[in-house]
């Protein structure tokens, strides 16, 4: 007999935390939809049938056993107590607890046992660093990680669906123009979402200024990799940059272990790992991860400037395993 | 009194080339403008006037004194030698010559001196080099460079008007149907140039299969880099990425040197670097190189990952530093 809550679920990953809790046969007697004021009221589909979504501000956290939120850290950290309180156990999509020692960060598959030492709740990493991590990880296990260089190829859907608003009308916006665009002689469209244009552009800043130069999403790739993988001193040097596609984020990583690690070697690990799909023949691409579970890893070699690490390509769709899935994932592991 | 040749001249770097030289009054006294047959007897205007279009095939390349080539590495073995023979000095911007050693491969405001050196040809490095270089060498000069590991943002351009249409044309494909496309369920569109779709995606596959896993786009990288700098043990750890952009080639490089390299330190080499135009409040993204002559360089800070190098982002316009305006300048050196 267990009751679900899914918090923010108008937004995009709420709404794929319904249909993967569907798809998936999820083991729930009931599930509560709920959403700010605005949405109240309105109902949604779900595969226990049509449910009303109720006002989060006025809702009675009660009889919840899981809660899955999705609605962004500010909300999380105003209403995720209320909940733990009330006895469930709340799965956080943001990142407002993620750094916090007594709360576990788990990547289903990579490290589950941490799910189980929760006090209440148990955060769900960044897109970017879960879709690395599915990677890192099983080699890290095979050989001992010493230092990572990340560079992403993160996907408008990262933002929400404004950003994905935002590419499209961008795209529109400059294809009328193509030759002024390639002569420089552009006019700069409405920017919303992003400090730059990112339709036909590339925005190498992702996430607010942090510090040292370095961006928020910058910093949960070192921080929070550290913390799953429990390596406080794994150096990461990370870069993440905004590219014009509309679902999937990528990652090129130059991974170096404790000891040299060959190619074959890393391909052998990986077609192993659970919830990675190894390419061999073709790459795959942010498309190819649309809409599916595994992180998709290609073009694994060894280094050819400091020779016995790896260097690799892994790409997920962030609305499933990079965010909705992985919270799901979690779910299951508690019931 | 000098005569130059422009063969290639209808492609599109041939094209920016024609325009580059006028905009920057290039002292020649003619200019002869070269193709294959099917371009033959058709006239373009130059900044000498409308010039016809002559067969490369059959043409005497006698008197003319520098020969800018740029129409693939094929037509430059086939052809470069004649000009060479009866007295041009062909500056070829194929990857044909390159890493001859009595090529000098020249990125001007980097390694000029080697221009000197020639004995009748000299070469163009690859476009996403010559970015990198730009940035990379200034700090070479102060710090000594050891290892770099780059991975890039390349744009359809480099791959000529074929590219660009193929990005276009896939655009208009995917943008019927986004919702389809972000569950996965999209359609292949025609492929032609790429492998994968380019429209809304990326494919971490740049050029071809050539060692070890590493594409031939990024051993260019690695060899390129040591021939320009004369560093023949630096460490290049190299990813080429095709991204939906349609001009601009941007690099992530993480840089080592000899000594410990802060962030300030850094900024005040690149502020004054020649060729460069350093961004500090904004990123600079590719669309702002666009018709840019500039390297742009931003996001320069120490690395946080083993500290002491430098961790930068650079981008430039492919059909001008990248290929035409170097080329161009290559001439201005010789005359």
């Amino acid at each position: 007999m267990t009751t679900l809550a899914v918090v923010g679920v108008t937004g995009a990953v709420g709404r794929t935390m319904v249909s993967l809790l569907g798809e998936r046969g999820f083991p729930a007697d009931r599930v509560r939809l709920i959403a700010s004021a605005r949405s109240a009221g309105t109902s949604l589909d779900t595969w226990l049938g049509e449910i009303e979504v109720e006002d989060l501000a006025r809702v009675d956290p009660r009889g919840v056993d899981i809660a899955l939120f999705s609605a962004g850290g500010d909300t999380s950290r105003e209403h995720a107590a209320r909940f733990v309180d009330a006895g469930a156990v709340v799965i956080d999509n943001s990142s407002a607890f993620r750094m916090e020692p007594e709360v576990p960060l788990v990547v289903v598959d990579v490290n589950d046992q941490a799910a189980g030492e929760h006090r209440g709740i148990i955060a769900n990493p960044n897109c970017t660093t879960m879709t690395l991590m599915m990677a890192a990880a099983p080699l890290h296990e095979t050989a001992g990680l010493v230092s990572m260089v990340a560079t992403s190829y993160q996907s408008v859907s990262g933002s929400g669906q404004q950003g994905v608003t935002e590419l499209l009308d961008q795209t529109e916006h400059f294809a009328g123009d193509v030759d002024s665009l390639m002569r420089g002689g552009w006019h700069e469209p409405g920017l919303t979402v992003y400090p730059r244009p990112i339709g036909f552009n590339v925005i190498p800043f992702a996430g607010d200024d942090a510090e040292a130069g370095y961006t928020s999403e910058e910093l949960k790739l070192v921080h929070e990799s550290r913390k799953i993988l429990d390596l406080p001193d794994l150096a990461v040097e990370p870069t993440c940059v905004r590219v014009p596609t509309l679902v999937g984020h990528g990652v090129v990583a130059t991974l170096r272990f404790e000891r040299r690690v060959g190619a074959d070697e890393a391909v052998s690990v990986l077609v192993s790992a659970p919830g990675v799909s190894l390419w061999k023949d073709r790459v795959p691409t942010p498309l190819d991860s649309a809409g599916t579970d595994e992180v998709l890893v290609g073009r694994v070699r060894e280094t050819i400037g400091e020779p016995g690490g790896i260097n690799l390509w892994a790409v997920g769709d962030n609305l499933r395993k990079g965010a909705a899935l992985n919270a799901v994932q979690i779910a299951e592991l508690l019931v």
